[in-house]
């Protein structure tokens, strides 16, 4: 087994990775260029990516397909950031500290961005693994497909925008958040896994894991947006079944993901790098998260 | 070598794997179901698909996994259809005969509907490539990164927005056709022959075809286009050249696609169904495609 390379030195190679793998080319039109160098160029943290890498490490991948197959599922989010913020979706103005690109390159150009990002996101991931057997490649296009498209994150976005049509229960808040939140969580974690040729159990395991990280990620965020809880219109469980019990909720969600963790890694060290991440993405108590403190 | 399905029939049959290879699931949002199915119940003449499963049918791919790329690569055609409409585009109120689907289903679920054709048409791709080596993968998959993302058909569509903005000469509007129109045509002519092992003197050969394709399957849209050559935002070869330059351009290509082909085929006979289809694409004389009558 590698040594791990330490995170925030990660964080900072796959950043210059993003940048070093960007669909851009010498002649690339100057607003599509501008657009994509602001989305490759100011990325927040990277825990999907560093999640994917480390992973992919783990089991086995070399350095330059694990970096390759990072950036694709990074490029994934980044794209579906830029689109989530067009006028047509949740019409925001900043993201990140700034001014949303459509306000100033167009819709259009954004569109054609997230388009490109998509595109070469594929082809990393196909050459990422192009040196696999198909008992690998076969499960992960199939997990691709199912986590990102009408039944993953496309199909959780087209009913979150039909949200305000339907009665907000917190089942419906879940399934959304499933799809939008816990697909890429998904990708992040099974794709990489599949590497490691996971029994059913493993397999199991971790997809229920996916399901308690992607709903309590979006619980923790819907707590700490207060906006949205105004906005009934917007899937909020916060706003759905009040702040307190939201609280409770993603209590217990925080202590079943702690316990398939263990007994995962327990039976199977080779998934203990999955609770470092977890410790980063869902800090447990009153710390961090915003939407966690009191 | 097997003996080619009557073109006809395959039209039929790749029509229904359209359907049948759909991204929809039972709980597909309606909208989003509603756009799809229009989408891909209404494909047109499914030319590119049966350019691709014919080839992938000659150079040795099985009945289904042709079937998958040809459905892929007509799903990224149709993506971009549904994107090019939009207001932040060409603003189209009418495709097919059919309201455009933005104007029934919104902007957003357009979208979200491209985005899932074009995940799912990566997925079928993968699918349809997983019984091939890495030899004949790698160069499909670059050849997908270049022909579709922002060197080709993402990268086409920014410099067409942006078109008034430039000074309008012949060079920049036949780049814009290539990357527009020619990609979508090197991606099916392409992509398939990778199966054949091409020698460099084919592949050029095959490069040539689809540049010449390409460019006069976009000179016979303008022409056919009265509106378009008004329209002096719009990259019309006829509006910059005129109607009697851009006929005289259109004849010369058709020339030499005709002697690229003879060429080609005379040496390697294997590529002799690229003839069909330049003269279902291309029909020379005054005959049928309106741009070329007089």
């Amino acid at each position: 087994m590698h040594a791990p390379a330490p995170l925030p030195a990660l964080a900072d190679r796959l950043a210059q990775a993003l940048r070093d793998h960007a669909p851009l080319t010498r002649d690339t039109e100057p607003h599509l260029r501008a657009v994509l160098e602001q989305a490759v160029g100011h990325p927040g943290r990277l825990l999907r990516a560093q999640l994917v890498h480390t992973g992919a490490r783990r089991h086995g991948m070399d350095e330059a397909a694990a970096a390759r197959l990072a950036v694709a599922i990074e490029y994934f989010h980044l794209a579906s950031l830029v689109l989530d913020d067009l006028p047509c979706m949740d019409n925001a103005t900043e993201r990140r500290g700034r001014l949303c690109p459509h306000l100033v390159h167009g819709e259009a150009t954004v569109i054609l961005a997230a388009l490109a990002l998509i595109n070469r996101g594929y082809a990393l991931i196909g050459f990422a693994m192009a040196g696999f057997a198909p008992e690998w490649r076969l499960p992960a296009q199939a997990c691709l497909d199912a986590c990102l498209g009408a039944a993953g994150l496309v199909g959780g976005q087209a009913a979150d925008l039909r949200f305000g049509e339907a009665r907000a229960t917190p089942r419906l808040v879940g399934r959304i958040a499933l799809r939008k939140t816990g697909a890429l969580f998904s990708v992040a974690v099974v794709l990489p896994g599949f590497l490691a040729a996971p029994s059913l159990a493993e397999f199991r395991a971790l997809k229920a894991l996916c399901v308690y990280w992607g709903l309590a990620y979006q619980i923790a965020d819907d707590l700490s947006d207060a906006a949205g809880a105004q906005d009934r219109a917007r899937p909020n469980l916060a706003a759905v079944i009040g702040v307190g019990a939201a609280r409770a909720r993603l209590a217990r969600l925080l202590r079943l993901a702690d316990g398939t963790l263990r007994r995962l890694t327990r039976a199977h060290p080779r998934w203990d790098y999955l609770a470092e991440f977890q410790a980063r993405l869902l800090p447990a108590g009153e710390t961090r998260h915003p939407g966690l403190a009191a």
